[in-house]
Protein backbone atom coordinates (compact mmCIF):
# COMPACT_ATOMS: atom_id res chain seq x y z
CA UNK A 1 0.00 0.00 0.00
CA UNK A 2 1.10 3.14 -0.86
CA UNK A 3 1.56 5.98 1.81
CA UNK A 4 -0.84 8.88 1.91
CA UNK A 5 0.11 12.72 1.08
CA UNK A 6 -0.70 15.21 3.50
CA UNK A 7 -2.50 18.00 2.07
CA UNK A 8 -2.48 21.28 3.93
CA UNK A 9 -5.33 23.68 3.19
CA UNK A 10 -5.82 27.41 4.12
CA UNK A 11 -8.24 29.54 3.28
CA UNK A 12 -9.27 33.00 4.31
CA UNK A 13 -12.88 33.20 5.55
CA UNK A 14 -15.79 33.37 3.21
CA UNK A 15 -13.67 31.56 0.20
CA UNK A 16 -16.03 28.72 0.69
CA UNK A 17 -13.28 26.25 2.16
CA UNK A 18 -15.62 24.22 4.43
CA UNK A 19 -18.22 23.31 1.82
CA UNK A 20 -15.51 22.45 -0.77
CA UNK A 21 -13.66 20.20 1.35
CA UNK A 22 -17.49 18.69 2.89
CA UNK A 23 -17.71 18.24 -1.58
CA UNK A 24 -14.13 16.56 -1.79
CA UNK A 25 -14.29 14.11 1.01
CA UNK A 26 -18.04 12.90 -0.79
CA UNK A 27 -16.34 12.55 -4.52
CA UNK A 28 -12.57 11.18 -3.41
CA UNK A 29 -12.06 7.80 -2.08
CA UNK A 30 -9.24 7.06 0.53
CA UNK A 31 -9.33 10.78 2.19
CA UNK A 32 -9.34 12.09 5.35
CA UNK A 33 -8.66 14.77 8.03
CA UNK A 34 -6.36 13.82 11.17
CA UNK A 35 -8.50 13.91 14.95
CA UNK A 36 -7.21 17.08 16.59
CA UNK A 37 -5.91 17.20 20.30
CA UNK A 38 -8.02 20.44 22.29
CA UNK A 39 -7.83 21.58 26.21
CA UNK A 40 -12.04 23.22 25.01
CA UNK A 41 -14.89 21.15 26.61
CA UNK A 42 -17.04 18.50 24.43
CA UNK A 43 -20.17 20.02 22.85
CA UNK A 44 -23.10 18.22 22.90
CA UNK A 45 -23.19 14.88 20.63
CA UNK A 46 -19.20 15.29 19.99
CA UNK A 47 -16.93 12.02 20.94
CA UNK A 48 -13.98 11.40 22.00
CA UNK A 49 -11.07 10.56 19.42
CA UNK A 50 -13.75 10.98 16.30
CA UNK A 51 -14.60 14.70 16.24
CA UNK A 52 -11.55 15.26 18.71
CA UNK A 53 -8.89 13.62 21.14
CA UNK A 54 -10.06 15.49 24.19
CA UNK A 55 -7.48 16.65 26.86
CA UNK A 56 -6.87 18.16 29.87
CA UNK A 57 -4.77 21.63 29.39
CA UNK A 58 -1.78 19.90 31.06
CA UNK A 59 -2.16 17.33 28.97
CA UNK A 60 -1.50 19.21 25.97
CA UNK A 61 1.19 21.75 27.49
CA UNK A 62 3.12 18.09 28.33
CA UNK A 63 2.18 17.21 24.42
CA UNK A 64 3.57 20.24 23.06
CA UNK A 65 6.81 19.91 25.54
CA UNK A 66 7.65 16.77 24.32
CA UNK A 67 7.20 18.11 20.67
CA UNK A 68 4.43 16.07 20.29
CA UNK A 69 2.40 18.69 17.65
CA UNK A 70 2.80 19.04 14.10
CA UNK A 71 1.50 22.71 15.24
CA UNK A 72 -0.97 24.22 17.50
CA UNK A 73 -2.47 27.59 18.24
CA UNK A 74 -4.70 29.24 21.01
CA UNK A 75 -8.06 30.54 20.18
CA UNK A 76 -10.48 32.10 22.87
CA UNK A 77 -8.11 30.62 25.95
CA UNK A 78 -8.75 26.97 24.35
CA UNK A 79 -5.71 24.75 22.85
CA UNK A 80 -5.58 22.98 19.50
CA UNK A 81 -2.81 21.11 18.17
CA UNK A 82 -2.46 18.22 15.35
CA UNK A 83 -0.17 15.70 16.77
CA UNK A 84 2.45 14.19 14.61
CA UNK A 85 1.60 10.10 15.47
CA UNK A 86 -2.43 11.25 14.28
CA UNK A 87 -1.29 12.05 11.05
CA UNK A 88 1.45 9.55 10.55
CA UNK A 89 -0.72 6.60 11.35
CA UNK A 90 -3.29 8.12 9.01
CA UNK A 91 -0.86 8.70 6.10
CA UNK A 92 0.78 5.33 6.52
CA UNK A 93 -2.63 3.48 6.20
CA UNK A 94 -2.39 4.79 2.66
CA UNK A 95 -4.86 7.86 2.95
CA UNK A 96 -4.32 11.16 2.12
CA UNK A 97 -5.06 13.48 4.82
CA UNK A 98 -6.19 16.73 4.84
CA UNK A 99 -4.80 19.25 7.33
CA UNK A 100 -7.16 22.22 7.73
CA UNK A 101 -5.14 25.28 9.15
CA UNK A 102 -4.84 29.22 9.07
CA UNK A 103 -1.35 30.66 6.85
CA UNK A 104 -0.04 31.10 10.51
CA UNK A 105 -0.02 27.14 10.87
CA UNK A 106 0.81 26.24 7.76
CA UNK A 107 4.18 28.39 7.78
CA UNK A 108 5.30 26.70 11.26
CA UNK A 109 4.73 23.02 9.46
CA UNK A 110 6.48 24.26 6.34
CA UNK A 111 9.54 25.95 8.31
CA UNK A 112 9.45 22.65 10.33
CA UNK A 113 9.72 20.63 7.42
CA UNK A 114 9.57 17.81 9.65
CA UNK A 115 7.01 15.89 7.48
CA UNK A 116 6.50 16.39 3.61
CA UNK A 117 3.27 18.51 2.59
CA UNK A 118 1.12 19.71 -0.65
CA UNK A 119 0.23 23.24 0.47
CA UNK A 120 -3.66 24.64 -0.99
CA UNK A 121 -4.76 27.78 -1.05
CA UNK A 122 -8.29 28.40 -1.61
CA UNK A 123 -8.92 31.74 -2.72
CA UNK A 124 -12.47 33.68 -3.75
CA UNK A 125 -12.11 34.73 -7.22
CA UNK A 126 -12.12 38.40 -6.40
CA UNK A 127 -11.76 40.61 -3.75
CA UNK A 128 -15.23 42.23 -4.43
CA UNK A 129 -16.70 38.93 -4.16
CA UNK A 130 -14.97 37.99 -0.81
CA UNK A 131 -16.74 41.27 0.45
CA UNK A 132 -19.93 40.02 -0.75
CA UNK A 133 -20.06 36.99 0.69
CA UNK A 134 -19.14 38.03 3.54
CA UNK A 135 -21.51 40.89 3.82
CA UNK A 136 -24.23 38.65 2.51
CA UNK A 137 -24.30 36.38 5.05
CA UNK A 138 -26.38 38.95 7.10
CA UNK A 139 -25.50 37.55 10.44
CA UNK A 140 -22.41 39.20 10.91
CA UNK A 141 -22.18 42.69 12.56
CA UNK A 142 -20.31 45.25 10.44
CA UNK A 143 -17.48 44.86 12.80
CA UNK A 144 -17.09 41.80 12.22
CA UNK A 145 -16.96 41.36 8.32
CA UNK A 146 -14.28 44.43 8.60
CA UNK A 147 -12.24 42.17 10.83
CA UNK A 148 -12.30 39.25 8.69
CA UNK A 149 -11.85 41.54 5.86
CA UNK A 150 -8.53 42.20 7.09
CA UNK A 151 -7.73 39.12 8.00
CA UNK A 152 -8.35 37.83 4.71
CA UNK A 153 -5.98 40.70 3.06
CA UNK A 154 -3.24 39.03 5.61
CA UNK A 155 -4.30 35.78 4.54
CA UNK A 156 -4.00 36.51 1.25
CA UNK A 157 -1.00 38.04 1.11
CA UNK A 158 0.47 34.47 2.05
CA UNK A 159 -1.00 32.75 -0.82
CA UNK A 160 1.96 32.88 -3.27
CA UNK A 161 4.35 30.73 -1.10
CA UNK A 162 1.59 27.80 -1.16
CA UNK A 163 2.26 24.73 -4.00
CA UNK A 164 -1.64 25.19 -5.29
CA UNK A 165 -4.41 28.09 -6.05
CA UNK A 166 -7.67 26.92 -6.27
CA UNK A 167 -9.37 30.31 -6.98
CA UNK A 168 -13.45 29.16 -5.61
CA UNK A 169 -15.70 31.06 -8.49
CA UNK A 170 -17.57 28.12 -9.07
CA UNK A 171 -18.13 25.37 -6.21
CA UNK A 172 -18.27 22.20 -9.58
CA UNK A 173 -15.09 23.74 -11.15
CA UNK A 174 -13.37 24.09 -7.81
CA UNK A 175 -14.10 20.83 -6.88
CA UNK A 176 -12.96 19.31 -10.17
CA UNK A 177 -9.88 21.66 -9.72
CA UNK A 178 -8.80 20.35 -5.90
CA UNK A 179 -9.88 16.75 -7.26
CA UNK A 180 -7.24 16.95 -9.97
CA UNK A 181 -4.14 18.10 -7.39
CA UNK A 182 -5.18 15.36 -5.20
CA UNK A 183 -5.60 12.70 -8.25
CA UNK A 184 -1.89 14.07 -9.60
CA UNK A 185 -0.11 14.24 -6.30
CA UNK A 186 -0.98 10.58 -6.26
CA UNK A 187 1.05 9.98 -9.66
CA UNK A 188 4.13 12.06 -8.49
CA UNK A 189 6.75 10.22 -9.66
CA UNK A 190 8.66 10.22 -5.92
CA UNK A 191 5.78 10.31 -3.36
CA UNK A 192 7.00 13.95 -1.56
CA UNK A 193 5.48 12.11 1.74
CA UNK A 194 8.17 9.38 1.66
CA UNK A 195 10.59 10.49 -0.99
CA UNK A 196 10.32 6.96 -2.48
CA UNK A 197 9.77 6.12 -5.89
CA UNK A 198 6.69 4.66 -7.05
CA UNK A 199 6.47 0.98 -7.31
CA UNK A 200 6.76 0.72 -10.91
CA UNK A 201 6.72 -2.59 -13.05
CA UNK A 202 10.36 -3.51 -13.70
CA UNK A 203 11.68 -6.42 -16.11
CA UNK B 1 -4.26 35.32 -20.37
CA UNK B 2 -2.28 32.94 -18.48
CA UNK B 3 0.87 31.24 -19.94
CA UNK B 4 1.11 27.58 -20.97
CA UNK B 5 3.16 24.55 -19.38
CA UNK B 6 5.47 22.62 -21.50
CA UNK B 7 3.79 18.72 -20.92
CA UNK B 8 6.69 16.21 -22.00
CA UNK B 9 5.62 12.94 -22.27
CA UNK B 10 7.88 9.74 -22.90
CA UNK B 11 6.69 6.04 -22.63
CA UNK B 12 8.24 2.30 -24.21
CA UNK B 13 6.62 1.56 -26.92
CA UNK B 14 3.50 -0.51 -26.32
CA UNK B 15 2.92 1.33 -23.17
CA UNK B 16 -0.34 3.40 -25.08
CA UNK B 17 0.54 6.88 -25.50
CA UNK B 18 -0.47 7.24 -28.67
CA UNK B 19 -4.08 6.20 -27.68
CA UNK B 20 -3.46 8.21 -24.24
CA UNK B 21 -2.74 11.03 -26.32
CA UNK B 22 -5.47 11.61 -28.16
CA UNK B 23 -7.92 10.91 -25.83
CA UNK B 24 -6.77 13.58 -23.77
CA UNK B 25 -6.96 15.74 -26.79
CA UNK B 26 -10.02 15.18 -27.57
CA UNK B 27 -11.23 15.35 -23.97
CA UNK B 28 -9.54 18.56 -22.65
CA UNK B 29 -9.29 22.27 -24.01
CA UNK B 30 -6.21 24.08 -24.78
CA UNK B 31 -4.20 21.50 -25.22
CA UNK B 32 -1.62 21.27 -28.65
CA UNK B 33 1.67 20.02 -29.83
CA UNK B 34 4.22 21.92 -31.51
CA UNK B 35 4.87 21.36 -35.17
CA UNK B 36 8.43 19.31 -35.41
CA UNK B 37 10.88 20.56 -37.83
CA UNK B 38 12.31 17.51 -40.33
CA UNK B 39 14.16 16.63 -43.47
CA UNK B 40 12.16 13.74 -44.37
CA UNK B 41 9.88 14.15 -47.31
CA UNK B 42 6.21 14.80 -46.91
CA UNK B 43 4.02 11.69 -47.41
CA UNK B 44 0.80 11.94 -49.60
CA UNK B 45 -1.52 14.42 -47.39
CA UNK B 46 1.10 15.55 -45.16
CA UNK B 47 1.01 19.46 -45.24
CA UNK B 48 3.88 21.79 -44.49
CA UNK B 49 3.73 23.64 -41.29
CA UNK B 50 0.59 21.64 -40.09
CA UNK B 51 2.33 17.91 -39.70
CA UNK B 52 5.69 19.01 -39.82
CA UNK B 53 7.67 21.98 -41.04
CA UNK B 54 9.59 20.81 -44.02
CA UNK B 55 12.99 22.05 -44.56
CA UNK B 56 15.94 20.45 -46.33
CA UNK B 57 18.72 19.36 -44.88
CA UNK B 58 21.14 22.11 -44.94
CA UNK B 59 17.92 24.49 -43.29
CA UNK B 60 17.52 22.04 -40.55
CA UNK B 61 21.76 21.68 -40.17
CA UNK B 62 21.82 25.51 -39.81
CA UNK B 63 19.17 26.12 -37.15
CA UNK B 64 20.50 22.97 -34.99
CA UNK B 65 24.06 25.19 -35.04
CA UNK B 66 22.38 28.32 -34.35
CA UNK B 67 20.76 26.71 -31.33
CA UNK B 68 16.91 27.24 -32.45
CA UNK B 69 16.10 23.31 -31.02
CA UNK B 70 15.08 21.89 -27.78
CA UNK B 71 15.96 18.63 -28.73
CA UNK B 72 16.48 17.13 -31.75
CA UNK B 73 17.16 13.60 -33.19
CA UNK B 74 18.34 11.12 -36.48
CA UNK B 75 15.99 8.45 -37.04
CA UNK B 76 16.47 6.17 -40.68
CA UNK B 77 18.95 9.12 -41.66
CA UNK B 78 16.40 12.10 -41.69
CA UNK B 79 16.50 14.85 -38.78
CA UNK B 80 13.98 15.66 -36.45
CA UNK B 81 13.95 18.98 -34.33
CA UNK B 82 11.22 20.46 -31.85
CA UNK B 83 11.93 24.40 -32.31
CA UNK B 84 12.21 26.58 -29.39
CA UNK B 85 10.56 29.22 -31.22
CA UNK B 86 7.34 27.15 -32.34
CA UNK B 87 7.17 25.93 -28.76
CA UNK B 88 7.48 29.22 -26.85
CA UNK B 89 4.81 30.54 -28.91
CA UNK B 90 2.06 28.08 -28.58
CA UNK B 91 2.89 28.48 -24.86
CA UNK B 92 2.19 32.16 -25.16
CA UNK B 93 -0.44 31.85 -26.54
CA UNK B 94 -2.21 30.11 -23.43
CA UNK B 95 -2.21 26.45 -24.59
CA UNK B 96 -1.06 23.54 -22.95
CA UNK B 97 1.73 22.15 -25.28
CA UNK B 98 2.59 18.03 -25.22
CA UNK B 99 6.16 17.17 -26.23
CA UNK B 100 5.91 13.96 -27.37
CA UNK B 101 9.61 12.74 -27.20
CA UNK B 102 11.88 9.62 -25.91
CA UNK B 103 13.62 9.74 -22.88
CA UNK B 104 16.89 10.69 -24.27
CA UNK B 105 15.48 13.72 -25.45
CA UNK B 106 13.49 14.64 -22.41
CA UNK B 107 17.03 14.03 -20.76
CA UNK B 108 18.38 16.67 -23.08
CA UNK B 109 15.83 19.45 -22.71
CA UNK B 110 16.00 18.61 -18.66
CA UNK B 111 19.46 19.05 -18.85
CA UNK B 112 19.36 22.31 -20.81
CA UNK B 113 16.75 23.76 -18.33
CA UNK B 114 16.14 26.56 -20.91
CA UNK B 115 12.40 25.89 -20.57
CA UNK B 116 10.48 24.53 -17.92
CA UNK B 117 8.42 21.80 -18.67
CA UNK B 118 6.40 18.63 -16.36
CA UNK B 119 7.97 15.59 -17.59
CA UNK B 120 5.05 12.66 -17.84
CA UNK B 121 6.02 9.19 -17.80
CA UNK B 122 3.61 6.23 -19.14
CA UNK B 123 4.08 3.14 -18.10
CA UNK B 124 2.65 0.16 -18.57
CA UNK B 125 1.13 -1.98 -15.42
CA UNK B 126 3.63 -4.84 -15.67
CA UNK B 127 6.40 -6.31 -17.49
CA UNK B 128 4.42 -9.13 -18.47
CA UNK B 129 1.49 -6.88 -19.89
CA UNK B 130 4.02 -4.79 -21.95
CA UNK B 131 5.12 -8.45 -23.63
CA UNK B 132 2.02 -9.45 -24.29
CA UNK B 133 1.08 -5.86 -25.67
CA UNK B 134 3.83 -6.22 -27.79
CA UNK B 135 3.96 -9.52 -29.15
CA UNK B 136 0.21 -9.71 -28.96
CA UNK B 137 0.04 -7.33 -32.06
CA UNK B 138 0.79 -9.92 -34.13
CA UNK B 139 2.11 -7.30 -37.22
CA UNK B 140 5.99 -7.48 -35.64
CA UNK B 141 8.61 -9.81 -36.13
CA UNK B 142 9.79 -11.94 -33.03
CA UNK B 143 13.16 -9.96 -33.83
CA UNK B 144 11.32 -7.16 -33.34
CA UNK B 145 9.13 -7.20 -30.49
CA UNK B 146 12.99 -8.97 -29.50
CA UNK B 147 14.72 -5.17 -29.74
CA UNK B 148 11.48 -3.18 -28.76
CA UNK B 149 11.51 -5.03 -25.50
CA UNK B 150 14.78 -4.61 -24.75
CA UNK B 151 14.39 -0.88 -25.74
CA UNK B 152 11.72 -0.57 -23.32
CA UNK B 153 13.84 -2.12 -20.21
CA UNK B 154 16.82 0.83 -21.10
CA UNK B 155 13.16 3.52 -20.66
CA UNK B 156 12.18 2.33 -17.85
CA UNK B 157 15.25 2.41 -15.91
CA UNK B 158 14.56 6.25 -16.75
CA UNK B 159 11.23 6.56 -15.14
CA UNK B 160 12.25 7.81 -12.17
CA UNK B 161 13.35 11.09 -12.51
CA UNK B 162 10.16 11.95 -14.49
CA UNK B 163 7.85 14.11 -12.28
CA UNK B 164 4.81 12.09 -13.27
CA UNK B 165 4.25 8.54 -13.64
CA UNK B 166 1.19 7.96 -15.40
CA UNK B 167 0.57 3.55 -14.90
CA UNK B 168 -1.55 2.62 -18.15
CA UNK B 169 -3.57 -0.04 -16.96
CA UNK B 170 -7.35 0.91 -18.25
CA UNK B 171 -7.10 4.03 -21.06
CA UNK B 172 -10.32 5.98 -18.97
CA UNK B 173 -8.15 5.84 -15.71
CA UNK B 174 -4.86 7.07 -17.22
CA UNK B 175 -6.98 9.44 -18.78
CA UNK B 176 -8.26 10.54 -15.95
CA UNK B 177 -4.75 10.50 -13.90
CA UNK B 178 -3.29 12.83 -17.10
CA UNK B 179 -6.21 14.95 -17.23
CA UNK B 180 -5.83 15.42 -13.53
CA UNK B 181 -1.82 16.18 -14.01
CA UNK B 182 -2.90 18.80 -16.70
CA UNK B 183 -5.39 20.62 -14.47
CA UNK B 184 -3.38 20.69 -11.27
CA UNK B 185 -0.66 21.92 -12.90
CA UNK B 186 -2.71 25.00 -14.58
CA UNK B 187 -3.63 25.31 -10.78
CA UNK B 188 0.06 25.44 -9.47
CA UNK B 189 0.48 27.99 -7.24
CA UNK B 190 3.79 29.34 -8.94
CA UNK B 191 3.67 28.66 -12.50
CA UNK B 192 6.67 26.70 -13.91
CA UNK B 193 6.63 28.33 -17.36
CA UNK B 194 7.47 31.47 -16.54
CA UNK B 195 8.13 31.63 -12.50
CA UNK B 196 5.62 34.10 -12.30
CA UNK B 197 2.26 33.96 -9.00
CA UNK B 198 -0.91 33.15 -10.83
CA UNK B 199 -2.93 36.31 -10.74
CA UNK B 200 -4.77 36.52 -7.22
CA UNK B 201 -7.49 38.48 -6.35
CA UNK B 202 -6.03 41.47 -4.43
CA UNK B 203 -7.14 43.95 -2.15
Amino acid sequence: MSHGTLLVISAPSGAGKTTLLKKIMADVPNLGFSVSHTTRPPRPGERNGVDYHFVSREEFLAMRAAGAFLEWAEVHTNLYGTSKQAVAEKLASGVDVFLDIDVQGARQLKAAGELAAIFLFVAPPSWQELERRLSGRGTESAETVRVRLANARKEMAEAHWYDYLIVNDDLAAATAMLQAVILAERCRGRRAANGAPLTIPQP
